[in-house]
């Protein structure tokens, strides 16, 4: 994603702990504390500029949603976006995902997405894919048993390793679309990007995968 | 596959007991012995015409073909293509492949392949399609400890299924290519149906599995 350096990003989202706490880590095992309600937990990883999780914010007032993402400069649009629609369900985090279990305790996530992850192409830089082992282990620690991670990418080798990588760590795979917007599936909520790229005619993939 | 009823078919395979065993049980743990040589043996369930097998056999002479179909006014077409180019290592069997244990010891098969197999697209037919859990415990009994399944359609709801399938029954993917015509896999023989379907712009979705 492309992103302009806004060097007042930080400030500003600091600035906003009910939307963006100050220290996460504070809130590991006590997140529905902070949302003030028992319902379900999902995280987006790598929520950009919050498009994706203020839309599914909006459609599911019963579901928490917490977006995380390293770069200020980009999750302070997402902040904005919080913040003029006004809801309460929907939160951002100030971090990667490489440490999940410094913000969650096992189980307290019922659900991870993955939205048009950085595919990173090159062999050497496989372990920082989304959907690598690595990640898969983080994910597998703080999702319940019945959590699960949503998957979507325009990007075909993202998605091939994604269904070897998974397949591979035990997970099963459902409700794989090869070609989502000429699909079934309903009350999809695009991403920015996800808008850009179908237009394009690009094919966007997804799927669903579980944990055994 | 479209096809012309062959009243003669039947008679004129079991007349080439050579290339097509009047009674495949006969052979089962001794398919090694029917072949003449301790080289892998791989299947292809559903071989239509046998342009595949017959491509493949001659691509790879230490391999053993053995193609399994169920119509002998297809399969007719399949003996005459072995016949005419003389090898030795591509074989037929009239059976279909709900009963691979009626021909194949455990771990007998090295490799499955399934190419362009029947879809079966309503609900009530899954247990018909061959990457259904009921045909993968099939597989699993014959193949051997490092046997894979090599599956290609053009069909994506097969595909999408199939995923699904062989990542609930524990199966690893890999190799999964989304678009093989334009991937770097190399060697793909194709069938008369991919030929065809691929040049009217379809995509040919392939992968490999295999049993944990």
């Amino acid at each position: 994603m492309r992103q302009r350096f806004k060097p007042w990003a930080k400030d500003k989202l600091l600035s906003h702990p009910e939307i963006s706490p100050v220290n996460p880590a504070e809130w590991k095992g006590r997140w529905s504390e902070y949302f003030g309600n028992d319902g379900p937990i999902h995280l987006e990883a790598g929520t950009g500029k919050g498009r994706f999780i203020t839309g599914m914010g909006i459609q599911n007032p019963e579901v928490n949603y917490l977006g995380m993402e390293i770069y200020d400069s980009i999750l302070v649009t997402a902040l904005d976006r919080i913040k003029e629609s006004g809801i309460s369900n929907v939160r951002i985090i100030r971090e990667n995902a490489e440490k999940l279990s410094d913000f969650f305790e096992e189980g307290e996530l019922d659900r991870i997405y993955l939205n048009f992850s950085d595919p990173w192409p090159k062999s050497k830089h496989e372990k920082r894919r989304l959907t690598s082992e690595f990640f898969l282990a983080q994910y597998e620690k703080v999702l319940n048993g019945k959590g699960e991670i949503h998957f979507k990418t325009d990007n075909q080798g993202l998605f091939e390793y994604s269904l070897h990588s998974m397949s591979k760590y035990g997970m099963t795979l459902k409700n794989v679309s090869l070609d989502l917007h000429k699909s079934s599936f309903e009350n999809n909520v695009m991403t920015e990007y996800e808008e850009k790229f179908s237009e394009k005619g690009f094919r966007i993939y997804r799927l669903e995968a579980e944990f055994k």
